[in-house]
């Protein structure tokens, strides 16, 4: 019977905005340095002298996908799934389509019901807040619409274009793969970025291999979910510190999981996300850029623009 | 009672690969140039040459994103549609996460049941084909499985990435949109590429602004479903005998709906894919390049890579 | 990243329970008179003599249905919708099972993407509550797993069987339909029952025919899905008080909407199931009955079971 | 590109059934007897005596549930599968609705993704047809749509109330389950009835009990749908002959899977739903009725009337 709640809800909704809207200067949010209307955060960043400057990355005239293959199988903890099919529509046991179109039409037409935050995958800045807030001081109240969120959706990400960086962790360790729980710090960060030759600039998007993925995914699927090697909570304020454009890694959460001693589980999405409007990219395909030692490269994502998601499925592309 | 028969049925559709691979030399279908196991057709022609050139033309380093928004209520007509819900695992009614995490967590999730045949689309090759065939003599028998594509699924596809061109069909008829059903052939093609300085050139992504889109969709959205203006049958196999790598436009299916006289319903489709291995793009975001007048970009394309799908919802990036 | 949250808001959870389970007596809630460990309420009242009384109410031989028909494009506010598809897998394009199954097998299956509050539907005792609490103290965080309720979930009630008496406030009132918020009171349903020959006993499934359904719900649905007519929160404690098993009507939400002055938006619901285990029966098919002057019957409910639901489509049959 | 598709497949499919009405006398169809429009089939032997009877049975005041419960995660084999969500729109983050309702309000609502042949299901004359053909000539190309079948959808079965009896073949073969592939004949069942002390009827609802779910549903689930025991082509046909209303089992598929040499895998449906009308049950929940040695019952049935849907998920109720 929510039928005529809806409509109440409407109603509330409204109240609810204007009740919050005398909210924004609490004590648990900050506002954007873009503005108090600003969505886009770090994507403010977005020169054309910096989109030029990483065009003229692209030098061996290679494009690699950063997206893995997302197999409606993937490893995913409930209530996260995904499902496929493969219909055809009008043509069951043989009905042709040749009476509607004159010629022996045969298609194949898909439909899904997924979760958007399966595999590689774009954080929208409406995925994680604290205590009540998101970025840039917008209310769980006012933006969380069951139907899509009012704001921050995943289509009010511009493309995300810059110069990309890959810090290869793994290399840096001598390991395969760094460990579940491993996590790593500004410190280690800095080091491997030096030995690397790698100089982490304003609105660079920062790409991390740990060799998780690479090595657990399907080796150890059920390991690969429990946990991951990744930054630590002084590692995630450091990067955002850097103004850089967005942080992602070879794992499904960025951070280390569990936490290393004294840190706060997912506590860095909050430092880049919520405090400093950083995108954060999950599910990264790393692997091929580490094993041919590419250091920087034209990173261009075009996430599919859907309404009020808060998050999408992705492939973003390093052309180098 | 399906449980069973999907063993059998697996079963049968080895049985039923070996009966066609007796058939790919079928009337029906003729081999790809690129080899009898080729399944990204036109993809092959994405050489370290055209990417290193196609790079060199970012000059005033802006970023156009070439999906447009999709909302879950944009117009489909049966049974194509989209529900997206923003929900909160785990944390119903004010339920805190901050026993589990120690610090006041909140986050939103996305869930969604879709077509991802819906708004900006990358058709795969095992979309559309004729008499039983798709691309490269691949019989609907061997690869439509339900559950996802055996071949010439969409997470094949490798990073569209080369020289895009737009030709603007609207400025050369002096319109703001063409009219449903109006085709456009090769004459009209050539007319108004030589009059806008555009060179169509092999590997090359062709899109097409016919203004539908941007006039109709949102104003007269039934109008809009019910047909549009596009490609002739013949301007499809004269774009399909320039050997570019995709052609698109701003209209939900590229060719003129209805049909001009004489010609057939979607069969340029089987000119581009199923002859020739060259994508389709689907309403595509084409209003901002055209009123800039952009005539060609560096065209980047990174499509979800999900395993064993028909096409996919997209937002290619034109950088210019 | 929900994959390791889950594994922690489990623990969660369990920690949640016992930090509930000193809540059970707090002023938000009345333990159950059926024990604190009932989850069936009402359904306790069904015992030999009542059932086989009612068998004998099977006078006509009659069956009739009290589901109306769910039409996936029935009238529904967001975010409910339902979604049906008819799908053949393993026979695209004709693809034949003979091979497999050696006779020219053809099948239909079909799969869907709904909620189970649309069209005729029984409320179980976890969809609504108060302050944070369900039926028999059973707080949101303890039983609100979003993978399926851990209490109080659709299959834990039994067969409902037992007496159905149907009230039909329609021709009590002269009028074909009542009003959009219209309430009936305590003394319009005792005066209704006299008039009419009904009397109302302890364990009866009380069913009203206010004629909204069938009067709005094709001819004006927009109509039909802002209102209703219905209960008064004062009707709604007083069948309540009749320790009858359930209770129904040809309305989308029981109660009216809007409410009468003074009421407060569906707390009908709360008299009757969470403060006393009485079930909630919506949209029911009550005008053949009406029309044929049917008083009383063998109510049957069997409602599919699924693991955890709230509610749940169903079809009651009255036999008389 | 489905759009226009779907609008000239309308115009096809009116072509089709028109050019199908001149093959309903086609050799592989038999008309009904009840007629060229029935929809119904064996429910059709439904008579006022019949249920009137058939409410004496209800002698001990008991009634048991013969769905079983649907757990999500049941075992099935892909395609099929189910998805539940407990969710509460609006409610997100602790945000409340008194503002909306003037009182504390939460509610939980549910959605799911589901196949409507997973668990206890009622089959459709729709669902299993031979050479073309559904029952009564009924042709797929002018039944089958993709949004819910033209005709013999689920929501044309009117309550099905009758006479039910239980033979209890693994008491009369003397095991707590019969063996996967163990086929049982026309002379088995004769023998089991008449040592049982059952008479089958005309009109009647005849399930068996052949212990296989209650023994490996959930100890060997692969085990379970990798096949099961099962009437003979031979028993379905015998079975079809004494004109019941229903058959069904606490299988998945009521016939021997694998079928016994010389049988075909599934045809008894084709005896009983394609050239008879009769309804087949399965997966129903036989074991207490078993273990009662209940031999006949009151067997109500309402199914959630979906319109179009292929099958339902079902939870019929023995009274006796």
């Amino acid at each position: 019977m929510t039928r005529i709640r809806s409509k109440l809800l409407s109603a509330f909704s409204l109240a609810a905005s204007l009740a919050y809207s005398t909210n924004v200067m609490a004590a648990d949010c900050t506002p954007s340095k873009w503005g108090a209307e600003d969505e886009i955060g770090s994507a403010n960043l977005i020169t054309a002298e910096r989109v030029i400057a990483a065009s003229k990355l692209v030098k061996q005239g290679k494009a690699h996908p950063l997206g893995i293959v997302i197999d409606p199988k993937m490893p995913a903890y409930p209530p996260r799934s995904m499902h496929l099919e493969v219909v055809q529509p009008g043509q069951q046991h043989g009905k042709s389509l040749e009476g509607a179109v004159a010629w022996p039409m045969i298609y194949n037409d898909d439909m899904a019901q997924l979760w958007f935050g399966i595999g590689p995958q774009l954080d929208g800045l409406g995925h994680m807040g604290e205590a009540g807030y998101f970025y840039n001081c917008n209310h769980t109240d006012d933006i969380s619409d069951f139907s899509g969120l009012k704001k921050l959706g995943i289509h009010t990400v511009p493309p995300l274009v810059g110069r990309g960086v890959l810090i290869d962790m793994a290399k840096h360790f001598g390991v395969t793969s760094l460990e579940k729980g491993q996590g790593f710090s500004s410190q280690d960060i800095k080091a491997a970025a030096d030995k690397q030759g790698v100089r982490i600039q304003e609105g660079d998007v920062v790409l991390f291999h740990t060799g998780w993925t690479d090595a657990k995914m399907n080796a150890e699927p059920d390991l690969w979910v429990s946990g991951e090697p990744g930054l630590t909570n002084e590692a995630g304020a450091f990067l955002a510190s850097l103004n850089v454009m967005a942080v992602g890694s070879d794992t499904w959460g960025l951070g280390a999981v569990p936490p290393i001693p004294g840190d706060k589980f997912g506590y860095d999405h909050i430092s880049l996300m919520k405090e400093n409007g950083i995108f954060v990219l999950e599910t990264m395909n790393t692997g091929g850029l580490a094993k041919e030692g590419v250091k920087e490269f034209l990173f261009v994502l075009g996430q599919p623009r859907v309404k009020g998601a808060v998050q999408m499925l992705v492939n973003p592309i390093a052309l180098y």
